[in-house]
């Protein structure tokens, strides 16, 4: 079969409305509609395709997964991918007539969902489609993708004294009854305790309590954001951010980093040339970069936004992981009114993340707003969570917990850096990251990282490929490298691997002669 | 002081984006800035100023507020508004220069923020707003409001041994971790159990654990519903769905009742008449009216949907508290491959609400976008609360305390119902609710049950006035009553009060004459 021909010309231009995967899977799909591809007939591997059209894998893939969906090919494990039985097919079918003679049958129900889809829908699925398969994480692989606090921290005896203690308790009543959706008046008291100690002085009606700081992305984007409105963030970014306010039709503009963290001289020419209503941003420990603004810049970041009125959501997910004496002043902190700053914080990265407990601070007219948002959202959030960790923060645990991590996360990060200068101080320039989660590797101009993974995996490791932090998801140099969940031996074996993907991978560079090798072409710079 | 020369020529166009008030507001900060209006200089009266400039005195007052918001105004009760002191103005100013002059100040804050406010945001805070202030709960009131399970069926000691002896074992790992966004796993494999007890056979998954069911309306909505799509409801309804469907645009359209629950033969036509996305229904027990299909008015509902390609959520959120032998089938029970129906169940109800959880059940493809609308929302639930209620469910506790709880509520269901017929039926209908806990009573006509409340809120006894649930907002003359958060006697006791303040106000009415009192102008249908 020559599927060049099945499938005719194919474009690559950019659509937002009817994406390549899209045009791939309607080109299969005719033909099988037309009877061109007939049942049982194979196509070909997601991965010969892609070869085939020049696409990348994951595009086929998707395609594969939709027809799949609608009934008209079936893969087997281990065997392939097959046109689909007739009848299969007929009934995944659902345009014009054929759609109402099948009303009154079952089968028609794939199809009729996917026409209804919104469009928030189908921009979050567009934009989490290029995340591709997650890096392999499981067996004897060593993992660097993801950003899962380790579990040999969680807080298993502290949680069952106070969870038993609790039930005991008249207490027990408030974990099992509804919490306000501005979260349980137990919680808000402490955070707002455990913020004052961090110089932000906010009232408990200014603490909104989330279902973890995802949720408060979303609050806010629902709250503020309307389609049209321009977004600014750093590029590269926190990825399901992207998608949050992508999905409600911002205009998002991304702003270039450096080492320490936003540009500002650009910042300044963007805000100074559109009007924009947000600025997101992670001052400390980015996500994906690691890199923190400094005392100036934030000082120097708070007058533009104030200049040209934009309204910032700080993002400090990591920011209670500081490895370093006296943090820095949050945004928030340097703004006390909240005039300008709205605030988020956490517990999923320096506790853990399965309470799925953070905090917003935000001034009263806004909290008000945000009260609303959260009570369409999910109502409240859940009240044993909240009751439990109020008192585990009401005891000091929690900042007995953060001495406690900070100093192994260090090390850790320490045992990191020190690994990647000596199996791939030639290949990879970093920055080391001050505190938080991440540090963000780049490698010699011409590499890829997604290609990189495919090598590493092999090598039994595995890391985030950094195109997908990048808004316009086209750099393809960098890879993000989580050091918290591991251990120092499993550190250095990651390292250990990775060494050798990248030297088979630039030995292979050397070969097809694609890429400059032996060489950095930046040094740790994002821009 | 001239006035109208001082704000200069003034259009009455409709501007969005700047609307009459904001205009009206600039024009007298301009003067103050320009320093045409100096410090002291009175303001024309609301009242005065919009006879002159020919406005809505609201438009004045809007303008007002917001001049002294930002500090250019200030008003004194019963002298007027002046003109402010030049440091205060000079702070407060958000406009041109002076915005620039003032970046460096906190005082601005209110103002930025409430221009950005999104119209989702803006939409939800309209439709809340009509709920007014909620009846009163605290103190020595008996509420029949709010709709909140009763706190001595909680399940403290079940819940303490579960949680301690998993606390203990290794399983705590995944109490603390993320959970997938789907849903843990061994919930998604109990609740499919639970579900095939009543006749709904999913696979794990094509189920997806939920933060409550709120968030099911919210997940299901932002998966399916762009702005202007038309989405049918039961009139009355549950008052955050509605909420949730208009802040996305939707077009909402009210499909009238009778006892039965919705009236087909209307419902036929409205989706005759025009292309609608959803319906939105609650079958059983419905909120507010405790309505529920028959099993024939199942059948030819979904045959309708089918017909007319409609999707439909079904929301059984109190389907687990029947109190009759033999449930009807869901609606997703009558459509075994999910074609039509998305269905979604709660533990709130029937067990508690702290726990926040709940599930959907769709087909793989739209599970697949509503689990990125999870993902973007709040990553995943709780993971605590779903491995508890995990083990609460695979122990067969659940099951249990429906027994308990149903026949409890269902004696509470019958003492209301007396109650009310010995103590309000000269003015009450209403029809008795087969499960769930809501009894919906219509007042004679012209009566209004907000004016009642305040009446029987001095007696003690809070209720929800029926206006919030109705599409149109238009009829008053209904009350809502829960059943199951309280006892026995306190039912008794509540209901007596509340006959004294329909009393009460039947004589006030009749004074008035303002009301027919004495007869029930409908026999419980609530068209």
């Amino acid at each position: 079969m020559n599927w060049l021909d099945v499938l005719g010309p194919l474009t690559r231009h950019r659509d937002r409305r009817n994406p390549l995967y899209a045009r791939i899977e309607s080109r299969i799909r005719e033909s099988i509609q037309s009877g061109r591809l007939t049942e049982g007939e194979r196509l070909p591997a997601d991965r010969e395709m892609a070869q085939l059209l020049k696409v990348d894998r994951s595009t086929i893939a998707r395609a594969y997964d939709e027809l799949e969906a609608a009934g008209l090919v079936t893969s087997q494990v281990g065997r392939g991918t097959f046109v689909a039985q007739r009848g299969a097919a007929a009934e995944g079918s659902a345009t014009g007539s054929a759609r109402r003679a099948a009303a009154s049958g079952d089968g028609l129900c794939q199809l009729v969902w996917a026409e209804s889809f919104s469009r928030a829908s189908q921009m979050t699925s567009s934009i989490v489609a290029r995340q591709v398969t997650p890096p392999i994480s499981g067996g004897d692989t060593i993992s660097f993708a993801g950003g899962i606090p380790t579990q040999e921290f969680f807080p298993h005896k502290d949680f069952q004294r106070i969870v038993s203690s609790l039930l005991c308790s008249e207490r027990s009543l408030e974990m099992f009854g509804y919490s306000p959706p501005e979260g349980h008046q137990s919680l808000r008291a402490e955070v707002r305790k455990h913020l004052s100690r961090q110089g932000i002085f906010a009232q408990d009606d200014e603490i909104l309590i989330l279902s973890g700081s995802q949720q408060g992305i979303d609050l806010l984007a629902r709250t503020l954001v309307d389609p049209g409105d321009v977004v600014l963030m750093e590029d590269p970014s926190y990825f399901l951010a992207i998608c949050n306010f992508a999905a409600l039709g911002a205009r998002l503009i991304p702003v270039p980093m450096d080492e320490d963290g936003l540009r500002l001289d650009v910042l300044d020419g963007i805000m100074s040339r559109q009007r924009a209503k947000l600025l997101y941003v992670m001052p400390s420990f980015q996500n994906p970069t690691g890199a923190t603004l400094t005392s100036g810049k934030r000082e120097e970041l708070l007058r533009l936004a104030r200049f040209h009125q934009v309204a910032i959501l700080e993002d400090n997910f990591v920011g209670d992981l500081s490895f370093e004496s006296g943090q820095l002043p949050s945004l928030r902190s340097l703004d006390p009114s909240g005039g300008t700053v709205i605030y988020q914080g956490t517990l999923s990265k320096a506790l853990c993340p399965g309470l799925r407990l953070g905090w917003m601070v935000a001034p009263r007219q806004v909290m008000a707003r945000l009260r609303l948002a959260k009570r369409s959202c999910d109502l409240s959030t859940n009240s044993m969570a909240q009751v439990v960790a109020a008192e585990y923060l009401r005891e000091g645990l929690y900042e007995k917990h953060l001495l406690h991590v900070t100093e192994a996360y260090r090390q850790r990060r320490d045992v990191l850096c020190q690994a990647l200068e000596s199996h791939l101080g030639d290949y990879l320039s970093f920055s080391k990251p001050r505190g938080g989660m991440f540090v963000f590797g780049k490698l010699p101009e011409g590499y890829s990282s997604r290609e990189l993974l495919s090598l590493a995996e092999k090598e039994g490791v595995s890391f985030s490929p950094g195109d997908m932090f990048f808004l316009g998801n086209d750099r393809f140099e960098f890879l993000r490298l989580s050091f918290i969940q591991l251990k120092k031996g499993e550190i250095e074996e990651g390292v250990r691997r990775l060494g050798a993907a990248v030297r088979a991978y630039a030995a292979r560079a050397r070969r097809s002669s694609r890429a400059a090798t032996g060489s950095c072409g930046a040094e740790g710079t994002f821009i």
